[in-house]
């Protein structure tokens, strides 16, 4: 006799890619720690089976890395399959954050972490991917599904655990539930009028002045309100092309800069004053993101120069304390760092308890993809404004992707297609994984590319 | 014609093994996060040209995991080749430093990190792979190359960047110079008495009273002054334990608390208080390892109690900030969490200048065979006292070493044999290899073991 209940879909598999674009060959932009990135993926997608509850879905994600490396990431990846396959469709999807306590509960596991690493960022792909496949069977933007959940819900999505000191699921609750009030509105403008974005386009370290000058430009032209310069090689570089940024977007844009953990504490202090003069918005990554004593001392020494960190900081524990610590003014999640989406609510609503604005990371691969909807659902239901608040924004590898993200004026329009923005098309998959993807096997194999020129016109690698 | 100078030998290949012991299934003990470790080591060997300069030593360096994972932390290894294969041995022994520098410093790999987890504790085995080499080819053990080496070579190992707020060279130099005076005295010392350990096989969680009253009274008879219970499950059971304990061991042997992370900030103070009773000489891992802050605050709170964390601290500027903020007591350093012997130079060197005494993370595989050495030489050329000062020792796996520890009257004794103690039996590596070894070839097949019995009698597995 069939059941008298349709079976729930089951996840049959975690198919994994190693996905490599060879950025570094047509490097327009580097910074001060990454001379040479290929920009790469960590890709999995889950697998459903093809008929009852929840069939036929797929959810994708996947972490970010510069090359090198991410055989070991996906290695990482595979080792949590057997958290998910076998797993009902409808009850992840109706309660992602089993997963997430599933993932970073592994006592085996955890102990290549704690919660931070390799390790960690392949539990964030994972759970993200799950997140997807939640939102797709919602049929909603995941920052809309997001956005209307039961603030009740949102906290059952959290894990308290070690930042209970600083944040409790009451207050979490009581923060969700002032998020409401008004978030109709604040959807609709949102869908009008976007998020706004800050373009690092025109700050690589390795561009003439008259290529940063053009670039800045034209950044302004296009509606941007904040554009953010390399620094951290040279001083006497950095003075002349902060002056040189200055002068093409004149005083009323912001011009950020970033020395992505160039610096030791001392010497983040000596090269931010010295660079004051050309009224930075703020300073990015001063130094190691595990540095929260160090943070805290830069902020205080370079006031009124806003100190920003996030895209390396490993988990919500970190967050917590650089928020305890008064040491960041502006704190930058990224997407695909921590244990996903579960883990940066968690941060969302630390910033949020602390007043602190959220500014995310983006850029790489996908990341832009994946953040903008962190950032909306911040917006619509959590923080309530965008005011002092930006995506990062660099124009590459966007084509990849079957959603991509897309600018207006400036502004990150909101995703309609449902779930994570996460899925890339399956010919770039066919043609980057590595190395048996059509591209690698060709160049691997020592044979001329079929063309010189770039087979995206948008790969213009550095890292954000 | 033949080069007037004999070639320098270079280092031919990177193998590498993923060994696992099935420790969880004859566990005699567990603690609160780690019900069922089976002890494994991403091991690897570095070869030798068989002719020149330094010809035919090998290098042994390994991490220490708990089971699933470990093939993960063999990828890391693997990812690091090129920066090993093809250098002379001669010249990464007389400057280990080039090679730490050249793995931390991979622009790509950064990226898994910075500095933490999987790709970390790869670049940790791989540079002690390197100290064992080197100490192989000067014909000291590891603690006795360290003792003797010059300061000023000392200071060229570590790696400045990130601590120099809290550590500069100079200063390094200084405690260093001031270290030699007296250093014969403490190398007879050391030779005649060994280094203090204490024991943590009393106090695994599973354990009845009537057992644990056995071993702990059997501990104090084998010479030891502490042992340590592993605490945070269940309060009332823990109260039970630590009285049963301290009346086993009476007032004069100390009785350290370990909670291996299981509590938030507000739980780690009120558990330690409930258990202050019975006097606690230290509370270890009260939470998250990543939580400056909220060790600082329990410190706070529990003193005299003294707080102990450090066998998951990621690397030099967590342990940087622990001791800038107060937040502990007792640094417990671990041979195979940082990047090696270069990185824990830098913590041991933080910690002299702090006045912390250093008080090594060991058991699981192989790990009192290599942090001996550290504390050695932090005894003899350092710290220059044992004051306070006592290395973790647990009674399993040591078989598995071709120079297994040596306890004498509950004392470390000196290592003699040359190189860091790491290199593992080619039987047990043969055996042990996952999945083809000849133990899991047989496991995996669903054939009877060979034997019932423990092959090696001393497999106790439990998580220290």
């Amino acid at each position: 006799m069939p059941p008298a209940y349709p079976t729930p879909a089951r996840i049959t598999a975690v198919d994994t890619y190693d996905i490599r674009f060879p950025t570094s060959r047509e490097l327009d932009g580097s910074d001060a720690m990454n001379p040479d990135p290929d920009y790469s993926a960590a890709y999995l997608v889950l697998r459903t089976e093809p008929t009852g509850t929840g069939a036929g879905l797929e959810g994708h994600g996947f972490t970010f890395t510069i090359g090198r490396g991410n055989d070991v990431q996906v290695a990482a990846i595979e080792a949590l399959r057997h958290h998910v396959v076998g797993r009902s469709v409808e009850e992840v999807c109706a309660d992602p954050g089993t997963v997430n306590r599933a993932l970073v509960g592994d006592s085996q596991l955890r102990w290549l972490g704690p919660e931070k690493g390799v390790m960690h960022m392949a539990i964030g792909a994972v759970v993200n991917a799950v997140w997807d496949l939640a939102a797709k069977r919602a049929e909603k933007p995941l920052w809309q599904l997001l956005a209307e959940a039961d603030p009740e819900w949102l906290v059952s999505q959290v894990d308290f655990r070690y930042i209970a000191d600083a944040l409790t699921p009451e207050e979490a609750l009581a923060l969700l539930r002032a998020g409401r009030e008004g978030a109709a509105a604040r959807t609709a403008a949102l869908r009008e009028r976007g998020f706004p974005g800050y373009t690092t386009s025109p700050g690589w370290l390795g561009y003439s002045d008259e290529k940063l000058t053009r670039l800045a430009r034209q950044a302004v032209a296009d509606g941007f309100t904040q554009i953010k310069l390399k620094v951290g090689a040279d001083l006497d570089d950095d003075i002349r092309r902060c002056r040189t940024a200055r002068e093409a977007i004149g005083p009323g844009v912001r011009l950020a800069i970033d020395a992505n953990q160039r610096w030791n504490v001392d010497e983040a202090i000596r090269w931010t004053r010295a660079l004051a003069a050309f009224d930075p918005y703020w300073i990015e990554e001063p130094t190691s993101p595990d540095d929260v004593l160090g943070h805290a001392a830069i902020r205080e020494a370079v006031a009124p120069v806003r100190v920003a960190t996030g895209e390396h900081v490993q988990n919500r524990i970190v967050f917590k304390q650089l928020l305890q610590a008064g040491a960041i003014d502006v704190l930058q999640i990224d997407a695909a760092r921590v244990g996903g989406v579960n883990e940066n609510l968690a941060i969302l609503l630390l910033a949020a308890k602390f007043g602190v604005p959220v500014c995310p990371h983006a850029g790489g691969v996908g990341l832009c993809e994946l953040v903008q909807h962190l950032s909306m659902f911040d917006y619509v239901a959590l923080a309530g404004t965008t005011e002092n608040r930006v995506i990062e924004y660099v124009d590459h590898l966007h084509d990849h992707f079957t959603a991509p993200v897309v600018l207006r004026d400036g502004h990150y329009q909101a995703p309609t297609t449902p779930g994570f923005s996460a899925t890339m098309r399956a010919e770039s998959l066919a043609e980057f994984a590595y190395p048996d993807g059509t591209f690698w096997a060709a160049d691997l194999a020592g044979q001329p590319q079929r063309t010189q020129e770039p087979r995206h016109p948008r790969h213009k690698g550095a890292v954000a």
